[in-house]
């Protein structure tokens, strides 16, 4: 037995949200909680989560996410913006952020910390990045299962055009990039092509491999 | 109320884990379950997971993975691989596979076929490659909420050389490259620095953005 299960089984990426129905406060905060919550490499959390509920700017980024309506008709519009670069100054943050809370300096951590300083700055930004982008998902993967436990609809999308969804946000100025767009709201099934269909995964034995 | 955020509250990186305590089959079954039935861009499901029990390779494996005990500790070592590129028979079988099993042909499912053929297979190894990992990470996501359900202890792992652990494995020969190590056990408290430590997490307030 798993409601872990159960909530996947339950999720699907939504295509058509009602306009007319708002998630409440208490289900959003669990939802981005989740988010907050999540592993991400060397506890870094190399992302920020934009919450947009502005109508002007949803409709900004419709266009530029191939017309999908659920930018539009969602309740909140999630932007999963991810750290441009690994610098010093926000590695030094995390781990004096860890310190501080723990109240204590730890001998190992502090090498930890100079072996990411010696490492992370010196590498390109592009691949820093791409690095960054990858952590994003694990906190989608929490986001929608938190989602499906809220009963609130999510439709995960990578279909946009980041530089002008970062332009739109003015993301640049705060180093970060987009990477993942997560409309959260209720389905409205008229008109939703995909909700009464099967959800198909490659069987177990096509995705397991046991050595 | 959450069951989720008690979930992810729970876990934690395992640090130290015991080599005499193995996961039964009907928890592991239900952690692969939940990384199967994960979202990915397309549904593609860009990726394989490898079920190492074998403790001969779990040993070749840990000097190329910083020597973490964990890897051979472990009860089961999952190793998430994507794929190295998107070709026209990897995506044409996923997109047969889900006609199969719903049924019926769909115009514009087929259109969005002709869309990922002509998009996907043009663009660099390396870039398809990327945007593969990232959707193992989703995997990831969803595989530590199931574990910490089950009670299972898991420690994400970033920290291993991808080319030698592909060498070991055998991974080129099935266009696979390897992305994350995730050994799951149960935790050996003696020994583990960081079972008792505080988790730490940006605050909401620099982790969200409100717009």
């Amino acid at each position: 037995m798993s409601n872990t299960l159960d909530l996947l089984n339950w999720r699907y990426a939504t295509k058509k949200m009602t306009p007319h129905q708002t998630v409440p406060a208490e289900k959003l905060d669990i939802i981005l909680e989740a988010i907050r919550l999540s592993a991400s490499s060397s506890g870094l959390q190399p992302y920020q989560v934009l919450v947009i509920t502005n109508h002007e700017l949803k409709k900004q980024i419709r266009p530029v996410a191939w017309d999908q309506s659920q930018v539009t008709d969602c309740s909140h519009l999630l932007v999963f913006a991810a750290w441009d670069n690994y610098t010093e100054e926000r590695i030094n943050s995390m781990f004096d952020l860890v310190n501080e809370q723990r109240g204590f300096k730890n001998e190992g951590w502090e090498a930890y910390r100079q072996k990411l300083l010696g490492y992370y700055p010196q590498r390109p930004a592009q691949e820093n990045f791409e690095h960054a982008a990858r952590q994003a998902y694990i906190g989608l993967g929490s986001a929608l299962l938190a989602a499906a436990e809220q009963k609130v609809d999510a439709t995960p999308m990578e279909g946009f055009e980041p530089e002008k969804v970062d332009a739109i946000l003015n993301l640049a100025e705060l180093g970060l990039k987009s990477v993942l767009l997560l409309p959260l709201g209720y389905r409205e099934a008229e008109g939703d092509w995909l909700v009464n269909l099967k959800k198909v995964r490659r069987s177990t034995a096509d995705f397991i491999i046991n050595r």
